[in-house]
């Protein structure tokens, strides 16, 4: 069986090729589990996603042990790397954040996204804080030998100060300075015109994370322009609450079920993806 | 505020009237948040949702405390009444249906769900000892002051022996025996056909459950021919994982996100559907 090492090393891997990857990220298991089944080569948590899923807002307002649990109930059931949304680390010290990248390492995760934003004020977190965070995650990773993946995000486009060009300005330094301290990838949050990116990746060295939204130039474009790796965010969860509302709206006021039942996977199907089964007998096939 | 007297006796009048109600199954705090913000008068848990989304396949064997979490986590989100599905009621006797019975009421249901068929065996249990713990369920109830609604399912036109119209006949034989114990509905699984929903209803009295899947008949049919409720089973799991499958093929083969994006809800839509906030302030708008 693959260790945690060799996992977080095929994590990082993928960012060191010449090519853009797909990081799905899931709330669930099933969501995890249905991205993995289709090929894609590591999975990542959606903070908000998650936090959602088990009735609260995205942010840090969750208990961290419940986040925790829902992080290993994900990773206990994949086989291709997970990657952990800690918001802005639940805790305001290094040490405050290491102890929870300690928890979602144990949890079976082998990357981190970091954020610079207070989640209770949403103000932009000082810089040399920031910094000294992802050194002492660095350090976490190397005591556990297990070689994590730092993604580290910028909220400095939109919480920064100033017009937008002096924003931009400020999570390029922002971005820059995360690499010092030893992020391997960077995601400047709201980075979604062409231009913007094509400057961002002259301006900041190493691998870019950007967010799948409306309006970010397709996968194909965003790999020219050498975007290493583009991660769905909360999107899946945006796009089926969608799915349910279009669903249940037309039961209601259409009194059909088509979209509930066009497309959809079959009972054993859902059932395979709770993942390795817990106990030695397979899933009972059949009905729900 | 109401109590949990009221917001029963809210769902078990939902049986009492000369029309049908569709109950949706939610596997989460969004996925049953959005129902009700839809108005969907009432939502139920789906055993095979909830199991699969905390990665065990559909049955009893998730741990039961995991599973009264999820459905506290769900009821304490909602408004509108919530009925659990308990599966066989994890344990084999009545005493032990009604403990699974007291420990969902406890966490907030008003309703429960209750199978003839052993989930370790598939086999079809004894119709005399379900009738018991229907009688239970019904005193147990009375005891809490919560007159809960009891639906309960029948397996045999999938799991009896012989023929399907022997079959069919047992499958009525239960139900009746089943309303004789007290049960306010009864579900026949796999019961589809209209022909055979049309002769169910006029050969068990009361109220008549059926599941929506393909090859179900339109709702305003299942109206006239008097379907009281029909409920979702697991069809918004199996349609939002359907939703996943596809965007990730999408992504993967064509390069495209449209299905992630198009139709998708927003962040703070998303952020919303965490229900009553747990602490006062509101959620942060803005980036996930």
């Amino acid at each position: 069986m693959e260790s945690q090492r060799e996992r977080a090393e095929r994590f990082r891997s993928l960012h060191q090729r010449e090519r853009l990857f797909v990081l799905p990220n899931a709330w669930d298991v099933p969501s995890g589990r249905v991205f993995e089944d289709l090929g894609f080569p590591a999975v990542a948590t959606s903070s908000a996603g998650v936090m959602v899923s088990l009735g609260y807002p995205d942010g840090e307002r969750i208990p961290l042990p419940e986040y925790v649990a829902a992080v290993r109930r994900i990773a206990s059931r994949l086989s291709v790397p997970l990657s952990a949304d800690i918001v802005a680390g639940f805790g305001p010290t290094p040490q405050e954040v290491a102890r929870t990248v300690r928890m979602v390492v144990e949890a079976g995760a082998v990357g981190v996204n970091l954020e610079d934003q207070d989640p209770s004020t949403d103000q932009l977190l000082p810089l040399a804080g920031q910094m000294e965070k992802i050194r002492e995650i660095r350090r976490l990773g190397e005591s556990l030998g297990v070689p994590l993946v730092v993604n580290a995000r910028t909220d400095a486009l939109s919480r920064g100060e100033g017009a937008p060009a002096e924003r931009f300005r400020d999570a390029v330094r922002r971005c820059r300075a995360f690499r010092d301290a030893g992020a391997d990838c960077v995601y400047p949050m709201r980075l979604v015109e062409r231009n913007d990116i094509a400057t961002f990746i002259r301006e900041v060295p190493g691998p870019l994370n950007v967010m799948i939204r409306p309006g970010l130039p397709p996968l194909d474009e965003l790999d020219r322009l050498g975007v290493r790796r583009v991660s769905f965010g909360p999107a899946a969860s945006y796009a089926t609450m969608g799915l349910l509302r279009r669903a249940g709206t037309e039961i209601l006021h259409e009194r059909s079920f088509r979209s509930l039942v066009d497309g959809a996977i079959t009972f054993d199907e859902l059932n395979r993806l709770a993942g390795p089964a817990p106990s030695p007998s397979s899933p009972r096939p059949g009905d729900p």
